[in-house]
């Protein structure tokens, strides 16, 4: 049997488990007597299943005064989840926008959505944080009763693929910036010279705070709908991207696996950095815009906080472990410091590679 | 000149003024070493002023590793806006729901808003948070040349009041709970037996937190659209309740007067109350949870985010200096501790008066 006879949500699930756990591992084997990531699974009453891999720096224990021994991590999530179920008109209607296939329908429609999602906020402040997601989605028809006697989905109606990976860091170095973006270049190069600009400067729009005039960090890429039909971030079909379900995973499969290389090289160069109370301070208040992003306009999780049932465990667990606010805090406005070098770059995106 | 001759506008500057000195004055008297609260005025350039009164706790001084003497507050602001302009039709069409004196209008139409609002994050964990605001909004018609020459606004559409007040511990002592309540039904009581019942449980409904399924703190009043109309909030027209403007105004600033005593002797008597690193890891997870309301739901919040050139750094001045998440925290899951019992009338509102 090749690999394309096997039903793409199968493939889905098998890549991004195997992701999950390289992702994990890497982390774990750079910080070999940190307390390991907790694995977690958990049913959707209405149907499918997830695996949480998250680590937490361990609190001190009760009554304890000792700050407890410094780990890489303070806190990260590795989730993945496999879920499907039927999604109400209102949702498929907005589909619709972007996948002519969908018809406009009057009841609920069955859905299959598998993706994995990552977190990672390190302890140190010159250390940079760093998300990524990468999801694959179907709608159906109801499946026949012969379908649904063999198990299988109905007859598909509509899929696509979404994702990216952005970096937040406190403190600017422009080889990470510039390694995180070249690596994330190449993946997407080898597979459509189109992808990269465009998706870099969706990345940009996406992860930007309205009410502060500024970037969460210093992007990365980010897309949604890709599929065989056209594209609204690609002006002209003839684009250089890949176009079909074969073409489009082996891309998302060349993201994902960028992740490690694209992160894990600019953390083993700045966890160990010495560090001061002022900088922890200022990474501190950085998280503090992190949650604000995450919290008043991230799509995610405010459509999972809206969703009745959802997990909210999982969806909150992009949350920093500790976040910070100050009333007109100097912090970032000192011409020349580090704090505003950075916010400078966050007013104003550049091209890193 | 009897006090009704001059303009409501006018008296409520005057005490939400006085009303923010003494409020500030409260608490710099209570922590006498502390640094003031630090005053900022402002300007809105499409018309009004502000006054901000902002506590911080001093950060540590760059490259220090001590931590700073501690003081009584952690965070606080008690600020006054007094603010005018022109609200679009789209705004004035909400309101008309709970104000039938308001036509259905096509243009932009005058409006009036004055309010004093406060946040005091304490730092001990056995100290609550609270949260308080008063406020009064007019709209009017365009003035006439002869108005407009005198400074005058235009004929009155509409006006009402709104406001509240509320008590957010991390750890419940039931009798701070009735202290807070019993002042402030007091306060109620003497303008209406009908206030407190009906404010008590729009207050348990609006600082509810849907996706944990749990209340912000233990509650208070909170009220809106007070005014010489019918309310919502009043099944009948008979109910014990101030009906006139002069009436609603006498209440309002009973309930603003209540301030001082329903919160201060509370503070008093739990800031130095001894604490461990984990009662404060359990106020920082609380803390989470006052971010997550207010960036999540809090009308206020998301109405300000989202007005071009509202002042952010007032807004965001309810959030708290330091918050902290957890995935699947154990804290406040373990029957019979304190945690729980605090969890448990967050899920459950008590009548405390």
């Amino acid at each position: 049997m090749s690999a394309s006879d096997v039903p793409m949500r199968q493939r889905i699930e098998e890549y991004i488990s195997k992701l999950q756990d390289d992702i994990v591992g890497a982390f774990e084997k750079l910080d070999p007597d940190a307390p390991p990531f907790k694995r977690d699974s958990w049913l959707r009453p209405q149907g499918g299943r997830g695996l949480s891999s998250v680590f937490q720096a361990p609190p001190p224990p009760p009554g304890a005064e000792a700050v407890p021994k410094e780990t890489v991590l303070e806190k990260a999530g590795v989730n993945i989840s496999v879920v499907h179920g039927m999604l109400p008109p209102p949702a498929i209607k907005q589909m619709r926008a972007d996948h002519s296939s969908i018809p406009d329908v009057q009841s609920a429609v069955p859905f299959f959505a598998a993706g994995l999602s990552l977190v990672i906020h390190p302890r140190n402040p010159h250390a940079p944080t760093v998300h990524a997601n990468y999801r694959y989605f179907e709608i159906t028809e109801e499946p026949t009763e012969e379908e649904a006697a063999q198990g299988k989905p109905g007859k598909l109606i509509a899929w696509w693929f979404g994702g990216g990976s952005d970096l937040t860091p406190s403190y600017l170095y422009e080889e990470d910036a510039e390694h995180f973006h070249r690596t994330i270049r190449a993946a997407c190069d080898a597979h459509g010279a189109d992808l990269y600009p465009a998706f870099k400067k969706w990345c940009d729009e996406y992860f930007y705070i309205p009410h502060r005039g500024e970037s969460r960090g210093i992007g990365g890429i980010f897309f949604d709908d890709l599929c065989d039909e056209p594209h609204k971030r690609f002006a002209s079909d003839d684009a250089a991207r890949p176009k079909t379900a074969e073409e489009i995973f082996a891309f998302v499969r060349a993201a994902g696996d960028a992740f490690v290389p694209s992160y894990i090289p600019i953390l083993e160069r700045r966890y160990k950095t010495p560090s001061t109370e002022h900088e922890r301070r200022w990474q501190l208040v950085r998280r503090g815009r992190y949650v604000e992003f995450n919290l008043v306009y991230d799509r995610g999780t405010k459509f999972g906080l809206m969703t009745p049932g959802a997990r909210i465990e999982s969806i909150l667990m992009s949350l920093p472990e500790t976040a910070r606010w100050e009333y007109m805090s100097e912090l970032g406005t000192e011409a020349e410091s580090r704090e505003e070098k950075l916010v400078e770059v966050l007013k104003n995106p550049r091209e890193w590679a």
